[in-house]
């Protein structure tokens, strides 16, 4: 898993960033939902397809890679109750005065901007779609990070389809809007 | 309105962070009604004067009063036609990807948790009571960034009574309930 | 551990977040002196108890003690070599693009205002005092997130502290110092 | 300056975002020279080059251009006495618990992850080249918010630079690496 340098490759954290979601039952199509359901009221040529892509970019930035692992691995081993209490009881029961989940999703989200984050406020407190079922407690199943993280990655995937939407009305070269979009 | 060392009276800036709200239409009520709609639904006991002391709790914050002034003041020079442009057009058509606005108001809303980051989002994203008569643009009044800091302020006294709520179940008693709540 | 609502009591979480940091080798005086070192050039009268008492205040915040929980459980996890991989390895070489330790400090910093921030991210690349003792890796002890933690309380212990000094200046009276302090 | 839809267009918000920081003194090469002395020691073949390269990067980026513009904005009014009181003086004086300034900033730096905000903190508490010229005040200039967003702007580009040469040590090919330092 690590080279040389004793450092794990990129390759390696996007991967597992990807299977992590996958195991704890979220797909990336899951997530598209929701971003077409909060960006198709301002773009109503809007495919699922641009949305699933969307949802890959933003997958790819190393931020949004470690935030995944950290919450999905807080959340096993609560299920696993291998976390020292009181903590296990905090995230057991998704306490709503415990915000690090929050925090760690809000981190996150701040890298795609002000419609990131005020999207991933309204995400968290309406649960659409796939976060709703995560929300949902069912068997011994515990999400009490993953759910804050699935509406970080649908407002960033969000935020970066509206500033996209802009660059193509300007009609700017596909270079350049490459460039405003990502950079 | 200076001392002898130059600087502002804290009292000053309290004052006017108040009289700045008032004379743009947004009374303390206002706000308050909006904290009512928001923590009610988890505190059946919830008295619309508990939310009006919890605003004007939050108004006394020093990093709120300069969030005020500074937005307040934007807002007023839009009005006024006397920003440079292209600054100028971007705040009088509040546009969308226009991003200002909502750092100052989180920026100011991040002091009081998680509970008030969400919430801020939410009420961002779904104008309730005065948000959205501020949002509705009417004649020549510019509110593009006086809404989101209503709704931080807003924010931030329902996170605070979410925490005094838990408090007061925990029968701390009143010395140490100030405690958690306000330091 | 948990009431009749099966809540963990504040008294716990404030107990537990105390004896985290006590367990991991940081005491209260040990950031008390990294306050004084950040404060002491903006006023000279200050003293070392008056450091150490805004320390206490600031770890009676909830934010503050999910967040020193969350943290110490990292590290000890990792210390046991119980973290999945890739994040095993990534939290044990203190990665440096990793910066899920920085976000969840930076997030219980953001509470205490600009000075805290700014003041979080000098400590953060200057490493002082027992920062400097945590970051450098000695036996099995690992200290990713704890370090940033302390970083994080000192910085919001010293945001309180310029504010507090502001209020005497102004002399405002005791009663009105505390609420603009505190709230 | 507005299209047909009555919008600014990118180029046009682009275009002013660079002339306010040359006509208020900053040159690209002011803030690449800070961007090297931070990165210089962990990269010991970095060139000024890259590091006015990463600068302009940064500047393409709307969130950045927005903050750029509010802030050289209020700077200019501040300069003019054309803000209200107590506004005026707080802005004039560059008072020290004044913090909407760093807010603007921050909430810009914040997009390019953790080294930007720990960076951040650093420049803004350290004042190193260019910044130290801005805060320094001479004759009437006001440079209160505009110091804040060159070291956000440093901070951003040091960062994205730190993801790049981990990028290149790992031998991505040329389209991943660009995908993973600025997606």
């Amino acid at each position: 898993m690590r080279n040389k340098n004793n450092r794990v490759h990129s390759h390696d954290v996007t991967q597992a960033a990807y299977n992590a979601l996958i195991e704890r039952g979220v797909t990336i199509n899951d997530i598209a939902e929701i971003v077409y359901e909060m960006q198709g009221p301002y773009n109503e040529q809007l495919q699922l397809d641009e949305c699933i892509e969307s949802v890959e970019k933003v997958l790819l930035k190393r931020e949004m890679q470690h935030a995944i692992l950290v919450s999905v691995e807080l959340d096993r081993l609560a299920e696993q109750k291998k976390l020292s209490e009181p903590l296990q009881s905090l995230v057991e029961t998704d306490e709503g005065l415990f915000g690090v989940d929050e925090t760690i999703a809000l981190g996150a989200s701040l890298g795609y901007g002000s419609i990131a984050v005020t999207t991933f406020g309204h995400l968290d407190k309406n649960k659409i779609g796939i976060i709703e079922k995560l929300d949902t407690k069912r068997g011994g199943a515990i999400h009490t990070f993953l759910d804050d993280m699935v509406a970080a990655i649908a407002a960033n995937a969000s935020s970066r389809l509206a500033h996209r939407l802009r660059d193509i009305e300007e009609n700017l070269p596909k270079n350049e809007r490459r460039i405003i979009e990502d950079e």
